[in-house]
């Protein structure tokens, strides 16, 4: 560019005009962390369960929003929802699990860094009361990224966590869906499609780093040792600091046809808010392998999404002092953080 | 645009070079197929193992042309060429697995096919001898992805799969490299770092379907019930017809964190070549984790890299009846299919 003699430079116009622009974008990218978006599970929720289900994302997101508030960070905050959610026996993952084949309990969990790239699983893990805890062992004091079954088992005795009885993760409500499914004129497969609550988390802490954590109890009635996209990364969910962190939750085997969760960032990285990339994941697995789900996305900035094809996924959300919930398509209630739903 | 009045319309000029284009180009492309590439592992290989690795690579190379040229499928090629490598005690997969802390072998395998995106993978499965074979029956099998340690055992039990004493697959190299590192100076993640021996493919048949198949004993010492990126989707490998295959090798928990065969093929989807992406991919892999590793890619038009950041990996692919083959950066050795190497 020319520059005209005698005009005040416009560059040092634009410099102080730059400066005041990113200035606010600081303060509004700081206004919007922290955040946690919690998940339990797509699915299509009974009615008499759809408020137990409603309770139980925001107690999660509450609690996380606890975490993130006092400073903690974002691995910590989706820990701890996660936590709260498999201590919850609505959800299918920790108590509650869905049973496999056999009337046993197997979970898949996993957690990622956003800032390190790490990450821990473990997957087909029996009698323990919080997987995810599990998978952050194993990301913390391991070198590895996913112990299975009775290795992942050994490592919990190492670290001095509990087993507890198998029993002690199966609900009335499990049992009653397992002892249906052995019926002669059950279908398996419909048993399986719309029963798939698996629970998640996405946060930003406020020094803008994200992470995701992911536990499930599987699908019913699959077999022994299945494991499913949860344990997987990339499927069952995935972290970056430099892009964004999602949680998946569906149909596994579809989940992990397409990587959703890296899918959906790789779509945030080309340019598309966490909405649209989110919804583009979605769209792309159920046209390419008829498969339906949902997930819980947020970028480092704060924004953040909900977004599912199937019929519902219970979702919670908190940010400024607001708690976010929904339940269907479209449905987006909000009230303040303080106030119980 | 305007169109001159009396001109010869431009428009039918370009139709017909378009056409003759388009003609030549499925010309060149139907030339490219059938194509086999393979992997043994990116490695630090000791010189007197090389012209094995190297002998093991185009043997397995062959034996999926074979099947390629027999009018066969890209799924049948790779599992043949990687059952091959399993079978030579040369390679860490199948016999020749590296050990355990406790001394053991647990195996992890994967195969994709990229027509219908449907995977299947054993991980920390014992006592196989062709863990590809078995991660090939619960793709075809099963309604599931994976299946893990003693699940996939009893799962290859139902499948009449033979189970084999874990001697059968120990070899003298594999406990002679155990002992050593059991000694009080051994230090554990040098032993593990560049001794990454991975086996795996990827192939087009004539119908320009494209799969993928890895398979592995881990990384020595690992903990028991390790499961590393191998039969992780995205990580271990991916195949997708809509745009190519990937197989993976080297350090696991690297791979993982970027998710390397799907990192690469979003890259091809980005207009990349093979090449380039495949060199995208390992770069950021160095870049942002500080992780080596190799690749074998290829696209359904059947271009194809073998691509490393490790300072070798044994490799070789077989076109147009001719075998292609190297071990260190730049070498590329080439010779008639039908000579022995």
């Amino acid at each position: 560019m020319h520059q005209i003699v005698g005009c005040q430079p416009p560059i040092k116009l634009n410099e102080e005009e730059e400066r005041r622009k990113k200035k606010k974008k600081k303060q509004k990218v700081t206004d919007m962390l922290p955040v946690v978006v919690v998940h339990g599970g797509a699915d299509h929720i009974p009615k008499e369960r759809s408020e137990k289900s409603t309770l139980g994302v925001c107690s999660a997101a509450r609690a996380g929003y606890t975490i993130l508030q006092g400073g903690g960070s974002s691995m910590d905050a989706v820990v701890e929802a996660v936590t709260f959610l498999e201590n919850n026996p609505s959800f299918n993952a920790g108590c509650g699990s869905v049973l496999n084949i056999k009337g046993e309990v197997e979970m898949d969990a996993i957690v990622m860094d956003g800032k390190t790239l790490g990450s821990g699983a473990v997957s087909a893990v029996r009698n323990i009361a919080n997987p995810i805890q599990l998978a952050r062992l194993v990301m913390d004091k391991t070198s590895h990224a996913c112990l299975t079954a009775e290795g992942a088992n050994r490592f919990a005795r190492s670290m001095s966590v509990p087993e507890v009885p198998l029993e002690s993760l199966i609900t009335e409500y499990s049992r009653m869906r397992w002892t249906k499914n052995l019926a002669a004129d059950a279908n398996p497969v419909e048993c399986q499609i719309g029963k798939m609550g698996t629970v998640g988390a996405v946060a930003v802490d406020v020094e803008g780093n994200v992470a995701c954590a992911t536990s499930t109890g599987g699908i019913l009635n699959k077999m022994e040792g299945r494991v499913g996209d949860t344990p997987c990364i990339g499927s069952g969910g995935y972290a970056d600091n430099q892009v964004g962190a999602v949680s998946t939750t569906g149909h596994g085997e579809a989940i992990m046809k397409v990587t959703l969760a890296r899918l959906i960032l790789f779509h945030v990285e080309q340019g598309q808010s966490v909405e649209a990339a989110s919804d583009l994941g979605l769209a792309f697995m159920k046209s390419r392998v008829h498969g339906l789900g949902g997930v819980v996305t947020v970028d480092p900035q704060g924004r953040w999404a909900a977004r599912f094809s199937s019929l519902q996924m219970s979702w919670a959300a908190a940010q400024k002092d607001t708690l976010h919930y929904g339940l269907y398509t479209g449905e987006h209630s909000t009230q303040s953080i303080e106030k119980p739903v």
